[in-house]
């Protein structure tokens, strides 16, 4: 994929997740890996729902600026950490939605799912009767130390994780795929939210 | 109806659905009954926010592909089912919303709905004080075993049942129809989801 | 007004209020009183998401029908009723939410609400330190029965009432009016519920 | 920015928060400072969801009518006092969500809000680890004593406050930072919300 390409669908992508409140103010970062291992990214501090170029650029494999004068967001190391962890991972997905901020504060260390027909979303899931377990992160704005924290946890386990009042990370092989896997997770943050409404004693 | 058509109908529907949430990732199944028996149905794994031409196929009263090497999704016997049990149904839509799958886990073998106005959404009912028994079937990746279970109870009753865990299926004569009766289903869950937020003891 | 002018008038707000999700099904109906004091209506079973124009009707000031066949639905009695109780009410909005059918579920005979800056959306409040009473009525097939209650609490309170697990009725002296009436009682509805969830012990 | 610049950026903007619920009925006002000091803003009554040029007025630093014989909306004191008060502020935005109403009457004399990476939303503030205070004031159809409230609390903290059972007010440099500030403060209200509803015991 070109960059050009990749700038048109992220701000494409920014405008459809921004209009499901999953990017409220400037928060989140939405990044496409190119053919040659660069890396398409948010800049901080950009609106996600109405994105321009300037509101992109793009960095190594390190997370270092190609041809570039501006400082790329520090959240952009846990970006380039999911792509060199996985080689098949295309895009990555940082949302940040109410039900994630709230349901991260609630939780432990991990967040266990199981019994639920949309775990089948998730690569190599094919029943309900399955049990995946998300990560949750205590929130840090050391990203080096906060990296160190997710290293621990990315290699096995469902694509995706939670910052503990701050959001969430998705990522998928493309386009389709993140955004899909996002939708999974958005959608068991809203049941284990009702949930808890509905059934706390 | 011709397939060419039916397939119209069913991206535009699915993107209806989609926008209102109930069919998240790339969940739920929508069917259409052609002229001559065969069905037009969604394949596994498409997003049915976004659906194109080759994310249909047709099949058969049985479930059998027609002029096709793709395999249908394993739930096409679902639909098959109810198209084989109502001669009158021409549309099956299996959505998959939040509040039907968290009502659905906390219901027993049914779900009683009474005294409400919406309920004359339904055939065959005209006043509020009705009493509608919607089934309440566990979750199973065997469809035969799933459909032998529906078979039991698919006779009488309103035009839908809940599989646990999973989501809603709805049927109608025609599409307006059959969003119609799904209309009345989601207003239903919404209404049992929020009544048991605010009186729960 | 006249009668071409208020179909579309109708089309055009069953569409806004359809996909704010106050019309559920084929739920509600919507009425204009014209120049000459007929009243165009929304006839029974239409979809209010995509009215047209053979889904509305024009009866008299007694609802029935003026040049057509059509018999129109039975609540038309409860337009009129406020149509001759009201000689400055030009539109009727009964509309069927999810939080008017659960919140009125939970009412006795009436809604109080006091302290809201909101309440100043209703003709001749000035002050949030007002207590408005909005009568709520049992859910009755027979509307000369049911229009009989409502006769005897019409005359003074708010411009809207609410019939128990069916929704709400409201009105204005025209559609801008109406609709700002309706969108208030609305979100004192969302009011009511959240404030319930949230302080419930 | 000429006052035929910011009508247009009222509209819009009008427009977009009316679509997000945050001004139902007629309520909240809008307003955009000019480069000669003087101020655009939403006249009383006017709904924002459709708002016309005849909607709005310009007014003076002390929220005197301009070339205008209409008499400002009594609010627009509290909008002049935050140009008065911060001379880099562009942007008053006056919304009246359910949440912001709902929360505010269950608030004491002020909203404490920390640990949450969106308040980094808002100037000054780098990280997660920081503590807001929103103050929030009762409700008052005296402007000038509610101003005189609002005077004792306004030059520190957060760009914005909320008014009890009424709304919130927030402000920014420009149209971006003023809807950015919004957002964060309907974000944070939205969490709050949940929180209370899943975790009162």
């Amino acid at each position: 994929m070109s960059y050009e390409t990749a700038v048109e669908a992220l701000i494409d992508v920014g405008g459809r997740l921004h209009d499901r409140g999953w990017l409220p103010a400037t928060s989140g970062n939405l990044s496409v890996r190119l053919g040659d291992g660069s890396i398409a990214i948010t800049v901080s501090g950009a609106h996600k729902g109405g994105l321009r170029e300037s509101d992109l650029m793009r960095v190594n494999g390190e997370g270092r600026a190609i041809d570039d004068h501006r400082r790329p967001s520090a959240e952009t190391l846990l970006h380039t950490q999911i792509y060199a962890t996985f080689p098949e991972v295309g895009v990555v997905l940082h949302t940040h939605s109410v039900n994630a901020t709230v349901i991260s504060r609630l939780l432990g260390r991990s967040w266990e799912i199981d019994d639920l027909e949309i775990l089948k979303a998730f690569p190599g899931i094919d029943t309900h009767e399955s049990r995946v377990s998300v990560p949750v992160f205590d929130n840090d704005q050391d990203m080096v130390r906060l990296a160190g924290e997710v290293e621990r946890h990315l290699h096995d386990g469902p694509p995706g994780y939670l910052i503990r009042g701050h959001g969430l990370y998705a990522w998928g092989a493309d386009m389709d795929a993140a955004v899909r896997h996002l939708e999974a997770f958005e959608f068991l943050l809203q049941c284990e939210l009702l949930t808890r409404e509905v059934t706390r004693s």
